[in-house]
């Protein structure tokens, strides 16, 4: 789940931004969850990249890359997605933002190797 | 220049994604930049919040908010930051990438406290 900056096609496209704050406790089940979101997102139709990062202990931000609005809707209303995003909700994050944003423009250095 | 997810007032705004992976070495120089660059974006007109989160050893991730693709801009702009940029490209990061967005739509749970 974890590796170098996604690297993308051409802009536009979409990003989904999470930050989060983590309760303490229930870290296997954490993250046995986050793999498994990992793993059904990468298959969701749209899918582009994933990138995530977590300071030890504190403020953890994770952005999911897509080729559409619709395909984040979707991935949003998928059924263990949701359940997932409940049990976020009431066990294991203290605090946590959601940004959809439309990618205008990127640069960078030398190309990246893809993570997805 | 670390804390809870930023809670921004309502969309549309803009931010920069920046994705990195650092270089070994270099460190108290490079901590010392990061947190002068913050004191500096920080007081620029426009901005926002800022949210930053690192692996140990692994790749990073800074989001900077912003109140229109100016000042985004105007900041990428600013003389000691380009300074900064540089020293980044040649020395800091082995990789990066810069994402400039603009934010749709959010959602979150209870209200978060801000950052800057």
């Amino acid at each position: 789940m974890t590796g170098g900056p996604a690297d993308r096609p051409q802009p536009p496209y979409f990003a989904v931004i999470f930050t989060s704050v983590r309760r303490t406790g229930g870290d296997d089940e954490y993250q046995a969850t986050a793999r498994r979101m990992y793993d059904l997102a990468s298959r969701q139709p749209g899918f582009l990249g994933f990138e995530t990062a977590r300071d030890p202990g504190g403020l953890g931000i994770s952005v999911s890359y897509w080729d559409s609005r619709e395909a984040i809707e979707r991935w949003k209303a998928d059924v263990e997605h949701r359940e997932a995003q409940r049990r976020g909700r009431n066990d294991w994050y203290e605090r946590y933002r959601v940004r959809v944003c439309r990618v205008e423009r990127e640069h960078g250095g030398p190309p990246l190797s893809h993570i997805s």
